[in-house]
């Protein structure tokens, strides 16, 4: 049999986890696969970028889950500094760029994968371009902002309080810096937690010091000989030698787009569940894509690394000759802001009212611990239940060190299509170190139950 | 409606959650709930007893979640000190000895509640009874416990190491005694956990610094001067101020055997699934009861508080004239040895070899965190899988801060019946303080999936 070709666009979570799955599967007698990166590393954690700039991890590059040349050992050849320009996907090949020295070439492909991610959102306002305004998106972005938090800047603002802008957020706090949160919604993180649950992260970034303004944008970026200075945001201008963007981010579907790759309405590359693009010989994975959210029914781009190593599993054995597909997200995800953790999956109240659906939202506060135990911290559990069943929709979780990771029960039982009567008789575990008798979860599901009887 | 006259016998958290439960249905116009509880206090929480012993919590008195004279103001009456000896279900009545006074007399009930939990297994080893051999099963059992450390015990031995024997090992290396824990099986919990990964908590104890006699039971209690001196096993003699037994429990169904009320094959008082016994007008829950093993089928006595409550409020539901039932259980714990965490949901891998049934046991470590994350600790889950069709029918923890709790996402998934195919693609949460991307969970289901694709 010949050796196909495998030709993998993005070095990253994607990308790579597809590589090294087609990997396992198969010999590079059988396939051959050469990928390109247009940034200068592969596999890294952005997820871990703001516990950098926090100071927690050094140096940057413990963030990099594999370089280059241990892919080279497993006979996964990558081309770092390399952007892919254009697809054809008549001649089954890629136009390759060769950054540092300007060069073109064309590669051919057996079998396309692309993994190109997804762009940090950045509108049109004025100033936006200004030295010191940032993203956390790659290293090089964590790195820049270290050193501008090394070499003296006091003042800082944080557009856009989502998971990015509140961990940030937590970052800049920790390096000392006077902060600014800004946000356009009235509450941190208003696409993943309801109002009623995301004020308490508005409550403890303030008891932290930082100054916090919701419900208002950021209007420009004011320059000072030629460096950032403030941001003006609720008719005021705000010192802020630092900006760090954390306005969320949009599927990179333009290259596939612009090669007649089916894109979405949600901005993303479609793929059936095996990953597999409507075009011949085309795979994509990752947050470039649009997945089925298997509470709405809806396709979605949902930019997580979860999902990212996943959907690369999945790919690369399929590429590999096996069988696996992708069974869906229910946009499960977790977070902190210093010792408040936050976590949610499913659908939140305000998504059942867009859809119109019949919810009952239950909200129950308990503790993390048996009362009497140290450490015991408030927990607050929000269930959004179908009325017409008690079939469990979505769930967050706001509390004290312990809580976050409980979103993980609640995940399986949305996953699972569990109804809340069911979930308040389930048998979770107690300790009196880790848990009150009744499990926040189970507790909140029985509150959920008595008012869903009326 | 005449009033209707509830007897509650034990005033732990089974009899008091119904009593509560019941309350909350009905008022004292309708339901007239008197209780009796033969020792001193209501409602104490025993799982935090080692706690109190290791000196985390104090005073003892803040483990009584709930008092008599709390349970008077919401017309709740609890006699403690009273003890029931006999029932007499054709007259419905029972016979009540004051322990204070030696007083007997008899009160009727319309309804009878039997909450007489466990008791400690105690063989009749020689010198079990000596001064110095202690239980912790209740507040006192904890104060003089306390006392003794206090006033001068330096060597001691636990005999048996199940989830109170490690916790109270963990309380009296923490109060600087000399420690020695003998365990007949080879490894600590064997009833809990495999073997596999049960050397863990042994490993754990060495390292704290007991010494831990695995393979051999103690033989006998020896005293001096009346009073414990040492405790013999492995043949020798081990110097012991104070042993502490954690033999296990068996359902205290005594009371209610003698006056016909069915017990089963386990040794608990048969109920069906509304809490209601096979004689007329009496009902049971927790500890003293057997309940329904959901993956296994059969009639087990499992002694945790979790259940206790469930089926309290289940009893107190339907006693108070709605409709409640208990589902069954699945044998989910979670405990702690310092800081390695241990956690347990379904059946063993041993259960299953006992069972004859055909299954796959994985392993697979991994991370609590992000590898590159502070505090990350490596965590060990255990998949017990139906071959025929990947079914997870049990599943172990063990691990260090953050890894206990993972058990309930596991539970769920028993619970619930999934698949490890099905598990190995659900959407956990991740964020690099809390879990690697790949949740240990997620993880450990993947590669038991692939393990039964072979």
């Amino acid at each position: 049999m010949a050796t196909k070709r495998v030709v993998v666009i993005g070095g990253d979570a994607a990308g790579m986890s597809c590589a090294s799955q087609a990997r396992r599967m198969q010999g590079p007698d059988s396939l051959e696969i050469v990928g390109f990166e247009r940034g200068p590393r592969t596999s890294y954690a952005a997820c871990g970028l703001p516990y950098f700039v926090e100071g927690i991890i050094e140096p940057a590059d413990r963030l990099v889950a594999r370089t280059p040349e241990q892919f080279a050992q497993r006979d996964i050849e990558v081309h770092v500094g390399h952007e892919v320009t254009a697809i054809d996907t008549g001649a089954r090949t890629v136009t390759v760029l060769e950054l540092a020295t300007g060069s073109e070439r064309h590669e051919s492909y057996d079998e396309l994968v692309i993994g190109t991610g997804a762009v940090g959102i950045k509108p049109p306002l004025p100033g936006i371009d200004s030295d010191g305004v940032a993203q956390l998106r790659t290293v090089d972005d964590g790195i820049d902002l270290d050193r501008r938090i090394s070499e003296g800047a006091r003042t800082a603002a944080v557009v856009g309080a989502g998971y990015v802008g509140i961990e940030v957020a937590e970052a800049l706090l920790a390096r000392g810096l006077d902060l600014t949160v800004i946000q356009l919604d009235e509450t941190p993180m208003a696409e993943a937690l309801d109002a009623d649950m995301a004020t308490q992260i508005t409550d403890a970034m303030r008891d932290a010091g930082a100054e916090v303004i919701m419900g208002a944008g950021a209007e420009a970026f004011e320059t000072s000989e030629g460096k950032l200075a403030a941001v003006v945001a609720d008719g005021r201008s705000i010192p802020a030698d630092l900006a760090v963007l954390g306005l969320g981010v949009r599927a990179n579907s333009s290259l596939p787009k612009e090669a007649g790759i089916s894109v979405g309405d949600a901005g993303g590359v479609v793929v059936d569940d095996r990953m597999h693009t409507a075009t011949d010989g085309v795979w994509a994975a990752g947050d470039c894509v649009e997945s089925m959210h298997r509470v709405t029914g809806e396709s979605v781009v949902m930019a997580l690394g979860t999902h990212a190593n996943k959907q690369g599993r999945v790919l690369g054995t399929n590429l590999g000759g096996g069988q696996s597909t992708f069974p869906g997200v229910i946009g499960t995800a977790v977070t902190k802001f210093r010792d408040l953790e936050i976590g949610r999956t499913g659908i939140t109240e305000a998504t059942a009212g867009r859809l119109g659906w019949e919810v009952q939202a239950t909200t129950a506060t308990s503790k993390t611990r048996a009362g009497y135990y140290p450490g015991a911290e408030p927990i607050t559990v929000k269930l959004i239940v179908r009325r017409s069943d008690g079939r469990i929709l979505g769930a967050q979780v706001v509390g004290g060190v312990g809580a976050g990771k409980r979103i993980d029960s609640l995940a399986v039982a949305v996953w699972c299509e569990m109804t809340v009567e069911d979930l308040a008789m389930a048998d979770l575990s107690y300790a009196p170190p880790l848990s009150p008798v009744w499990d926040p979860v189970v507790f909140a599901a029985g509150v959920a139950a008595r008012e869903l009887r009326g």
